[in-house]
Parts: structure tokens; sequence; C-alpha cells
């Protein structure tokens, strides 16, 4: 047994395909100068086909992974428009006769070996686009194929020295059984994506394996634990096939729960909303159950286009967002950008701490026309159904009434133009900076509603950033801190008299439960993914005995004891699935 | 009157002298083959020199701003040994047959233009240090002087496009009155280094001047409002000479209260400490007062070297620091490097958000070796005085209780070899994450003392990076969330019956006195410049009306209520200075 990254959950049990590593063979003939005119088309027409397949691959991206990944290919997309880049290409054709696809390759090399050089990891990134995108490039050029991928009547577990977005995003999940790589780890865009599309990925096998892996070996691979078996014998094949069938079996007995109430054993009624970005993801979000909306993410909306979207065309959205929840509610949330969010159209400063820097609301009230904007389509669309507006990154008192005063602009625009919309319109805010928690009773005065998100919360109450590798084993959502902070919360909004919800990704680990059945928080909001298994969780779960397990963990001094707890008593109540695939029927 | 950014305060009346730009001609001729390798040799004989001169300046800069600010140099440094800029140079020398200072030029306009196009900021910041470095290769290859500044009998008021950190540390302060540039703001390097000299210094005048300022202009400039008068009236002249001779008085009558005790009107008794980097400062921090080091940050000793230092070098200058402190307590906090901190010998990640990265003890606790060499030195010095040891940025009990039993290994190492030391060496934790403040009833149960430092709590409670321009102004000390993290932190330390001292700049703010006397906080500790104003305050203050102003400020739902409330205490009592000049005796 090898010991790799489990970086996409799922067994696989099948016969390796090895992906070979790009190859090319360049011509060494020399340009007539005469036809110098006709390379430089050459080279033109290559790069506008290689414009056109990132735009394709960022979309399909977009789609299956969501918006807020796909910008490693606006990175791509700007290298085929840097000037210097281009210049260096240009003069090697211009000045040696050299063709054009040997001048892209002696491009790439000189660029990638100087940023190498400068042992900057940030250059060393700068290197692996310029790569990536001269390899597209290349193959335009040369009219390469791309490697091709055994026919869609075997299926396979795909092994490779790393994979680019662009390949994993052509596979067709039905024939991947699972994915190996040398390269890579938990938060490599391979990963992510594996992870969108449902299929196991073991990651960071250099080194471990005693002799290559070659296409038609059978494999065995855990994306849950890492483990890879090569040659495996009957007795490991048949266990992890049992594994594999129960876990299928488990997915599909969840599916039934769709349209289930999420009512603990003892009669405690959760609203579970689904946390989309786009109109796409509202169906898979009702699909799986959701009772509303409970965070909208508009950057959606922003991204992957040339200029800020106008009223008309996020009002259509919103419109069709609310339509489609029918009864129940949709917290639509401003945009935020910013952090590790970018928009092409829109220049903002380059940062040395973006998450602690310009994002959400700071760059909304800096930003009026722009922001007017968004709120009028959005006041607008509460006409149709049930809207709650929302701000996010809230750190003072101060920047609540400065943006519920453009909100109360556009409502006395709106009602002067005679527009209909709700004169009730609740509004919100995220709770996600710790200065928020800490003047929670302040905020409460101001607002309808607060929504935990849970996310930013614990990274700057921790002061960790989860996407650092070096650290990311100290981002605690069960830190004692992150959850006296949440308690915090729930007290000035219990004060106040106001609604208080949890939509970071603590809501959709269904080992939170007992904390929100302690805390009184019965709103939470999740990927849609996560929704059918912590209603699961809540079926099967006693809400008096979660709650004095939650108690003992308000009381723990570190997250480990909490986290143990909570995952004790997940194992202890979760063999239970067959008495919850016996579903209630739902009562309204 | 032209308005500018004052970025260094004090008023300055004088004679403009202007600092003409680099210009340089260059031979054009070409170098005979044969000579080729006498032309190496001039290049890298430049670039030793180079060399040289960079440590010096970077050594002088050190110990006029500081080590943490030294560190540009370090980049400048890299340049002359990058193996791209490098072969450049030499590639043009060889195959162009030019001279070493004209492929110079060359390279730097090579790659100065090619990371001015990249259009990134990260890129823009390169390309200044190469052209900085650049230029002083160049100078060294033409044997071109330094700009020569008029001769030190006649003080002048230095005008200048911009200065580099290079030229300021040049600069004679008894000369030069004051400093004027067009480009630049409050956190350029050259404000750093005039705050740091004392000189004032206006920025940012770039095409606010009618007509260009002429080397003998009479100019007046006040670096605390921005403002520059060219051709300045008589009258202005006398009223600006009066302000500036009253801020010369109030330091001269600041400077009796050095060896005053800290006693507020109704006799309640601060003890203020210093922060120090180095026995240098030191020095300066007892001569305004110090009652002992409330925070001795030993990143100091880690840079500007090309590996760690040993036990002996550090205990040596802990030794120095414990004896000539005396009676009063040090307070040794371990290695604080990350964040924007780098040491030369010590590769760390390149990070997205360093702020939420990898720190302090987060690398302490990881490099064993390196953190119990520390922390023997710390505690031997235990044996020469009352020395405290201190870890920064804790934000779990785990971390405190790791730290802890590495310190115990290191006492029963030392007591096995028979090395004297304090067995009862106080243990505390720097307050900043703001974890540590929700946790501090915890925590508190782990230590001895709290210290807490405001500069990275308001940070992270505010989720604003406050060396961000673009934020900037949202950088609260006053933030009711941060007041009441510190008011959280005070009762828990209270109810265990530990020390609670404040080490950031808010205890460098004579303004938040009143907060101190009612949290009932008695140890401050800042930077040597600021006791003496702090002194005054207290001297000057009437402990229980400051009580009642505080008292308000925590009920205060704004900053700006906070910090209108505490400046307008401040103004009320502030007229007071000849009372306070009447030293008393120091009872002890």
């Amino acid at each position: 047994m090898i010991q790799g990254i489990g970086a996409a959950a799922g067994v696989a049990i099948g016969k390796a395909f090895v992906l070979p590593n790009w190859e090319w063979s360049l011509p060494d003939t020399q340009v007539n100068p005469v036809d110098l005119a006709k390379e430089f088309e050459r080279l033109y027409e290559g790069i506008r086909t290689s414009k056109n397949e990132i735009e394709f691959i960022k979309k399909e991206f977009r789609e299956v992974v969501g918006p807020e990944e796909s910008s490693i290919f606006d990175a791509h997309l700007a290298i085929l428009d840097d000037p210097v880049f281009m210049s260096e290409i240009r003069g090697i054709i211009e000045r040696q006769y050299k063709a054009a696809e040997v001048a892209v390759k002696e491009a790439i090399d000189h660029f990638v070996q100087m940023f190498d050089l400068l042992d900057d990891e940030y250059m060393k990134e700068r290197a692996v686009d310029i790569k990536d995108v001269g390899n597209r490039l290349l193959k335009h050029l040369l009219g390469a194929p791309e490697v091709v991928l055994p026919s869609d009547t075997q299926p396979y577990i795909l092994v490779a020295k790393e994979l680019s977005p662009s390949q994993l995003v052509h596979l067709n999940p039905a024939y991947v059984l699972g994915i190996v790589t040398m390269m890579g780890g938990k938060t490599s865009h391979s990963s992510i994506m594996a992870r969108a599309l449902g299929i196991p990925l073991v990651a960071g096998l250099e080194n471990k394996l005693p002799s290559p892996i070659q296409t038609g070996d059978m494999l065995v691979i855990d994306g849950e634990t890492g483990s890879v078996q090569l040659h495996p014998d009957e007795t490991t094949v048949t266990n992890y096939a049992s594994i594999r069938d129960k876990q299928q079996k488990k997915r599909e007995q969840l599916e039934l729960l769709a349209t289930v109430e999420a009512v603990t054993k003892d009669g405690v009624t959760l609203r579970l909303a689904g946390n989309i970005s786009s109109v796409k993801e509202l169906k898979v979000a009702l699909k799986y159950g959701a009772g509303g909306v409970g965070l909208f993410r508009t950057e959606f909306l922003y991204m992957d286009r040339s200029s800020f979207p106008t009223e008309e065309e996020q009002f259509d959205v919103y419109k069709q967002v609310v339509e489609q929840v029918g009864d129940g509610s949709v917290v639509i949330r401003t945009l935020d950008i910013g952090g590790d969010k970018h928009l092409d159209y829109f220049q903002l400063p380059e940062e040395q701490n973006p998450f602690l820097g310009y994002r959400a609301i700071r760059i909304s009230l800096d930003h009026k026309d722009m922001f007017k904007t968004q709120l009028t389509a959005i006041v607008r669309a509460s006409a149709f159904g049930k809207v709650k507006v929302m701000f996010p990154m809230i750190s003072s008192v101060e920047e609540v009434q400065a943006a519920k005063a453009v909100l109360e602009e556009v409502k006395q625009e709106l009602a002067d133009r005679g527009v209909p919309f709700d004169r009730n319109l609740p509004v919100g805010i995220m709770i996600e900076v710790p200065a928020a928690v800490m003047i929670a009773d302040l905020l409460a005065e101001e607002v309808d509603f607060f929504s935990i998100g849970t996310n930013d919360l614990v990274q700057y109450v921790l002061a960790v950033d989860r996407m650092n590798e070096q650290i990311a084993h100290m981002y605690h959502p069960y830190h004692p801190a992150v959850l006296r902070m949440i308690r915090m919360t729930v007290e000035a909004a219990a004060d106040a008299g106001i609604q208080v919800s949890v939509c970071g990704e603590m809501a959709a680990d269904e080992r939170s439960l007992p904390l929100w059945l302690e805390l009184g928080i019965s709103e939470l909001s999740m990927s849609p993914q996560a929704l059918l298994k912590v209603k699961h969780r809540a079926l099967n779960t006693i809400a008096s005995e979660a709650r004095t397990v939650a108690k003992a963990c308000f009381r723990h001094r570190t997250s480990l004891e909490t986290e143990e707890k909570l995952s004790a008593f997940v194992r202890r109540s979760g063999i239970v699935l067959e008495a919850a695939a016996k579903p209630q029927e739902k009562s309204s």
C-alpha cells in the first residue's frame, strides 16, 4: 500500500490509464524572409485560437467548480496579451527567421528559466502559467492533437504527473473512476475540480512508488485516506468494493430525503437553505430540498465579463431566483470582491494582505454608483418574492448606517418612479469580522438579521489564512474562541429580538449540529451538496442529547476536545440511515 | 500656501536647497576585444564597491530607523547577485563590445521597461529597486561623485523629486531644517526616516506648485499639517517662528521630566517602560526615564546577518540589557518573524496574507532547536536581573503549553549543567490575536502576565492592514470593539490575579491615558521617544476626572466619538506644562 494525499474522497477500483507527458518535435527549418508575414499570421491565428479555447475552458470550469476558482484562466489570457512575452516571440521570428513554434518554444524557455532563477515563489508561479499557456499555443501552431484518453467504453483510473485544470475539465466523470497524480495536494486546482466532479483523487505520490504505474495495472485508491494499492489481491478488491458500494447506497438513500422536513427526533425543526452563486446552482439546491436561499453570492454576476452588469441584467437574475424559490426567502448579499476575488474590468490595488484589505462593503461604499445599481436591482426584485438584502464585511456601526442610507435613497427613487417593491425589505449583515461580534449588540439595533460567516470569522479570529498550506492545520472552526464569538453573536441577536443564521462551511459540517441546537440557531445555509447530509443528521439526532454534548463543548479549553466530542456524537448516532430513509411526509 | 502631505511633524523656516536629479553621460566607445577581461574586472569591482556601500547604508539605516525597515537593502543586495540581471549585463559586454557602464545602463533600461510593462504593482516595485541599485553601480563605474549638499555652515530646507533612503541616511540633522519632496507619502521610507531623525517633512507636492522651487527660495513648511509657503511674508515667518520656538521649548521642558515619577495629580502611579530592539535603544529609553523594558523585540539579533545568532551571542546581549536596566524588569519576547519581517538565511514560504500566516510562535514551535537556543540564552540572563519571557502571536492554550514545555526542558537542562538562573522566571504572552482575547480566562491560568499588543490586535479585530493606504483610515484603535476586547483581557487577568500591561502604540498615545486609568492598567511600555510626553500627560491628569471621561468612551457606538472625547480631554488639560516642569523628586 502506498500512502499519498487524499484530495477528493471516495473509493475507486479499476485499471490505470497513464497519461503521457506532452512532447513536441519542432521543425528546425528557417523561414524564408519573404514568408515572414505569413509566419506572423500563423502566430496570431494560434494566439486567437488559444484565447478562444481558454475562454471556453474557463467557462466550463466556472460552471463545474464555481466562479471563484476560475480566475487562474484570466492570468493565462493576460499572458497572451503581454507585450514583453509577445515582443520576445516576434523578435525571434523577425531577426532570426525561425518558425513561429520555435520562437514560442524559445520564448517560453527563456521566461521560465528567468523566472525560476529569481528564486521567488510568486515568479515561479508565473513561470508555471507561462509554460501552460505557451504549451497550448505550441499545440495549436503544431496542429498537435490533445492527448487521447481511452474511448468511453472502458472506465479507468487516470494516472498523471500532474493535471492542468484544462485537462480535467474535459474528463467524463462517468468513465474516470478515479485520479492519481504524482504532484499536487489538497488545494491544487485539479483537486478542487475533482471534488466538484465527485471523482476520487489521490495526489502527491512522487517518490513514493516502488516502480512507475503502467497503463493496464490494477489499482485501488481511497481518496479519503490517500491510500493507493498497486496490483491488489482479491480480498482487498472485495473489501474496497464493499466500501464503495455502501457509499453509493448511502448517496442514493440520502436523495430520498429531499422532500422531508429537517426535524430532530424530539421535534426541533431546522430551516435549511442553500448558498448559491447562480441560477444553475439554485436548481441543485432546490432539487436537494433547500427551503430558500440563505446566501446569494452576487459576485458571480460581476465576473467573467468586461464591464459592470447593468441594473436590468442583475434584476433579471434576482427576479428569476426569487420566483423559482417561491415561498422561501432569498438573502441577496451585495458584491463581495477584493480579498482573493477580482474583476477583469475593475482595477484594485495590489495588497500585501488582501484579506485585511480593500474588499466587499468597503469597496461598495466608495463606489456609490455601482452600489446603487446593485441595490436598485435587488429592491426591484423584492416585488416578486421574499427578498432580504445583506451587507458583507461589516466592521462598524457607521458602515451599516452608510449602507442603509444608500438603500433608503434607492427606495425613495423607486417610490418616486412608482416602481413596486417590498417596503419592509429586511436588511441584514454578515458577521465575519471579529469587530462585528464584539459590537453585535450595537449592530443588532441597526438591522433585521445577522448571518454568521464562519469561514472568514475563523480566519480573522485565529489569524490563520486557511489557504496557506503552512498553517492550514491551525484553522479550527471548533476553537473555543470561535464558539464563544458565535455565542456572543447569538445572545446579542436574541436580546435585540432579531434573526440569526449561519452560512459558513461550519453549517455544512454535520458534526456542528449540537452547537446550533444548544445555541437555538434554527436557520442554516450551506452548499447544495451538503443539504441532504445535514438533514439526515438532524433526522437522526435527539436535540436534548445533542444539547448536553454541546454544553460540554462550550466548556472545553481546546479545539481538539470539541472536535473529538462532536465526531464521537456523530459516530454514536451514525448507523441509523435505514430509519431515516422512511421519509415522514413534509408537513407543509 | 501649498498643501502637501504632512509626513514628519515640526515647523521649518529657511532657504531651499534643490537637489538635482542624477544625470549621467555615458561613453559610447567600443571595447577592444582584447580588453574584455579588463572590462569584466571593472564590472566586478563596481559590484563589490556597490555591495559594500549598500551594507554600510543598511547598517546606518538600521541604527537610525530600526531593523524592521532596513530590509529594503536586502532586496538591493539580492539584485547584485541576481544571475539573470548579471548575465544580461555580461552578455552586452561580451557580444556587443560595449563598456561596462553602457551595458549596465542598457540592462537597467531593459528590465525596468519590462517590469513596468507587466502592469503589476509587485513588478513595478522591483523595477524601482533595480533602478536604484543600477544607478549606484553606474555611479561607481563612472566614478561620478555623490550629489554635493551645501556645506555644513548654512542650514537649509532640502527639496527633491524623491529621496532614496540611502540619500537620507547621510544628511546631517543639524543642518537640514526640513525636507520637501514632490513624490512619496506618510509611509514612504524617506518619511519614516525623517520622523526617526526628527526632521520635518512635507511630501506629495507634485503638480501642486505654481512654479518650481529654486535653490535659495525662502520656505516655511509645517510637517504636521503638510502646508508649504513659498516666499512667505514677514508676518508668516514670525508666526511660524513662534510656533517652532514653542515646540522647541516644550521639548526642552519635557526632558526635565526624565527623573520624575509618573503620578497623576490625585496620586495614581503609572509604571512606564520602553519598547526596545537593541542596547542602543535601551540607552535612549533609560535617558528618558524608562523604569524597565516592557518589550524587547529580539528580531533585531537575528537580522542583518548570515546565520542564526548563537546562544552566547544572544546571552551577551540579554545580559547587557538586564544589567543596564538594574532594578527594573526586562520582558524579552521570543523571535517574532514572518508577517513583514524576514531573515536572509531562513527561507519562509511566499504567502498571500502573511499577517494571517506563518509567523512568531508558530515558527518557533516548528523549529525547536532554534527556539531552545533562544530560550536558553534568555533563561541564563535571568541570573543577572529581573527577566520575564514572553511568547508572541499566541492563539490557543495548546500553543502556550507547548512553548512552556520547551521552556521547562531548557530550565531542566540548565539545572543539570549547574548553570544559575531564576527558577521563578515569569512567563507571559502577547495578547494580539482576537482568539487570545476570547479565551483570555483560559490563557490566564497558564501564564504570569499578559501584554496587550494593540497594533496587531486592532488590525485583526477590524480586518484592516494599516500599511494598506487604501484602508488605513479604517485603522481605529478607539473602535468600540477594540476597547471591549482590551477590557475583556483586563478582566480575565484580574480574575486570575495576573499582571496586564499594554505595549502597542496605543500606550504611546497620550490621549489613551483615561482608558488605562479606568481599566486599572498601570504598566505601559512604549517607544523611548514617547515616554516623556506620556509622563507629562500623567502628571497633568486628575485620574478621577479621566475615569469619568473613559466611562463615557466605553459606552460610545463609534470610534470617532471616543477619539473626539479623548482629544478634547487632552486639550482641556493641555496648557499646564509650566506646573509639570517643577519636578517633584523621584521618591525612590
